[in-house]
């Protein structure tokens, strides 16, 4: 009844236009000619060989399966993916396949006629980078099988891609190593990489430094690199995308608001978006908001310049730690897929990201501060007009906030810097008597 | 094609065996004529008169749901948790559908021939409380709609049941309230509750006091009680035994390993068993072994007198603080569960529990102390001989290990108190120069 996987297959391009391309096996990173990025190009007339109910169709009957690899939000959608990848070689957790939650009292507030988040840190490693590391390591547990002399998986990362590199890792057998500038991260900012077993090497640099570090490494001593460039973790990041309209009945939301620093994640969702237009699963294009905060808005000053050529910045200390980037790897394929989608970029100061997460939490989540930042751009999004009342809007959120316990932590006792938390939920102190106790409850209910 | 949902029913019963009955609107959590706990008996001869097959088919069908609730892994399963309950009083975030993680690396070294961890903590609060907590705010969602004159829900929990409790009461609007010893605990265990709106009241008392006045307040103010001798939320954590039976093609594992520390769990996973063979979706029993900190063995110690009576005890200090319990509420139906299973009950030092989180950690999962507990457990009894070479065994994984980051820091920092860190794996300090960085990796790969 399906066609057979292998009657599919992708190959690396130049996402820049020139006609480099290169196999999916190969390890290469960057354009050779134009030191472009890389995107991964599938055969879409071939794709177009199966009608989009069929998709639809066998994308649903897997997502039901308790069994891995089917049961993956990635891999339940595999020849989108990867198709040439045998079977044997996936290295899934049980990434995707994650809650859409409603938060319906914000979405009355805000004159929405729908207000849902994407919950992608509902997942094993706790954020999103989950849904295209298992990608990665995929492809090297692939290539490794092949022959390809690869002895490990690198990245200079402080956060959540060291945290999904060091798990896939482990669950593959594969060595990882991550690099980092010594008495810049604190082991609790580590803590997953090193109980799932990777190379952590703390080095004498600052984070450019671990950079150009792992660059020089990774060209010469058969060592992967895991960095934001790769462009195989683009195909599993843009399954966000098409979940997301899976979720909705293939009925894509007017807007979806997300959170950008390397801007990877942006572009994978365009790129699922595209990528079921072209095949016909979904006929109508969602408006695209990318959401950064204030201290860290290349993108968003891009924009208001009519999105002129990026001016890199010294990214400021921010709470949305994880979007702190100044010169992001991925702008150009960003401004490419706003400018097909509609898209707007808005930002966000301290105080607003703060107090958007809160809000949110008060509806039953637990937001990570990047998704601060994007429910804070949707409110402003709101009352500028841009984004009209009776919207249905999506909110791609990027990770748990149990990754984040400090920023809510200080959040309610008030301590953040540059915020006033008009949400807090401070503890009642009592005496232990019953009376003190019926009276602290008197207005509930 | 599908029964309707209101041709089953369920009711409350006296777990000891008296015939005290009641409606599951009911304000009652033990039985008014001997005190003993209640349980929720389902009419079994009508949810017979659907074949098994056909229950599989329906469960399956709903697990690919991408919306709620048919896509809980709780409420796909509504008929066996809370038949009578109208779908639009469901609150679920999502809940269960959760990973089945292999570890064949641990699995080949024990001799196993499967060890695999159900991922309860891989949810939208990060504990396996969830599946609980959504029945129980769900039935008192309906009470409310129904006119019985609940104001809130309380409960006196300095961890998971707060955070679960918090959240699901954020979902549906209802009052939330947490009871906590002033100075016992830290902000930080008690962030998910604060973040979610919870009334989170700090009293002058211990955590003896707090449970004292939690249920002098629910006695008589319209406050719904939501702690562990809360028989509801049992109907939804029996469903981790439903969905493990399903991950596996309806085939139980030879063994089941689960942390105990009131032991509602275990008697969950016992009651989902039972109803699965009482059904005919499974015919074999597994057995069931109970694992708990040495520092808080009370079902232990019965177990090794041949389940005499309870001899309650003072908890010491442990680093498996969820299950730091030293008068079990559901002491009597878990020794009932146990000698129903063959089971066994087994203890691990923290030196134990500590190691063997960090064992399973390397196949890149990151497991809760408490898991640390039933892993500990697993290797003493394979290495005793009670589980046998070739056994297929399962291990309920129970939060989430972003929850106890300390935990994991301690350990690779090797500063536990009692523990001997054996799979310490701390960063590696370096220069900033190649050569350096080349040799440190020469011995990968």
């Amino acid at each position: 009844m399906s066609a057979p996987q292998s009657g599919f297959k992708a190959e690396y391009a130049c996402s820049e236009g020139c006609d480099f391309r290169a196999s999916l096996l190969d390890v290469v990173y960057r354009c050779p000619r134009c030191e472009g990025l890389l995107e991964v190009r599938h055969d879409v007339a071939a794709l177009r060989s199966v009608p989009a109910a069929e998709w639809k169709r066998r994308f649903e009957s897997r997502f039901g399966s308790s069994r891995l690899p089917d049961g993956s939000g990635v891999w339940g959608k595999r020849e989108w993916a990867f198709p040439q990848l045998p079977v044997e070689d996936i290295v899934s957790l049980g990434e995707g396949r994650v809650p859409l939650k409603p938060l319906p009292r914000m979405a009355s507030e805000l004159g929405l006629s729908a207000l849902e988040l994407k919950e992608c840190g509902v997942s094993p490693t706790g954020s999103f980078k989950d849904w295209g590391m298992t990608v990665l390591v995929s492809a090297v547990k692939h290539m490794r099988a092949k022959g390809v002399p690869l002895r490990a998986v690198a990245c200079a990362s402080t956060g959540d891609t060291s945290a999904a590199l060091s798990a896939y890792c482990a669950a593959a057998g594969i060595p990882a190593v991550v690099f980092l500038p010594r008495d810049k991260v604190s082991l609790a900012q580590l803590v997953q990489p090193i109980a799932n077993g990777a190379r952590v090497l703390s080095l004498d640099t600052d984070f450019d430094g671990c950079m150009r570090l792992v660059q020089a490494v990774t060209a010469d001593t058969g060592l992967y690199l895991a960095n934001s460039m790769n462009s195989l973790r683009i195909e599993g990041q843009k399954m966000v995308a098409v979940e997301l309209c899976q979720d909705l009945g293939w009925e894509p939301p007017d807007w979806v608001v997300i959170p950008g620093g390397n801007l990877g994640n942006a572009s994978a969702l365009g790129k699922g978006f595209e990528l079921m237009l072209e095949l016909g699963l979904i006929t109508r294009r969602p408006r695209i908001a990318v959401a950064q905060a204030q201290r860290a808005n290349p993108l968003a000053r891009a924009f208001r310049g009519g999105f002129q050529e990026l001016q890199p910045m010294q990214a400021e200390s921010t709470l949305a730690s994880a979007i702190q980037i100044g010169n992001p790897v991925s702008f150009r394929r960003a401004v490419r897929i706003l400018k097909a989608f509609d898209g707007v970029v808005e930002e966000a100061t301290e105080s607003e990201l703060a107090n958007a997460a809160a809000r949110a939490d008060r509806e039953g989540t637990f937001t990570c501060p990047q998704t601060g930042v994007a429910l804070a751009a949707l409110e402003k999004l709101v009352a500028q007009g841009v984004i009209a009342k009776g919207s249905r809007v999506a909110v791609v959120s990027t990770a748990h906030g149990l990754k984040f316990a400090d920023f809510k932590v200080g959040y309610h006792r008030g301590t953040l810097a540059d915020v006033t938390s008009r949400h807090a939920n401070p503890p009642v102190q009592l005496p232990a008597n019953l009376d003190a106790v019926r009276a602290a409850l008197s207005d509930l209910g």
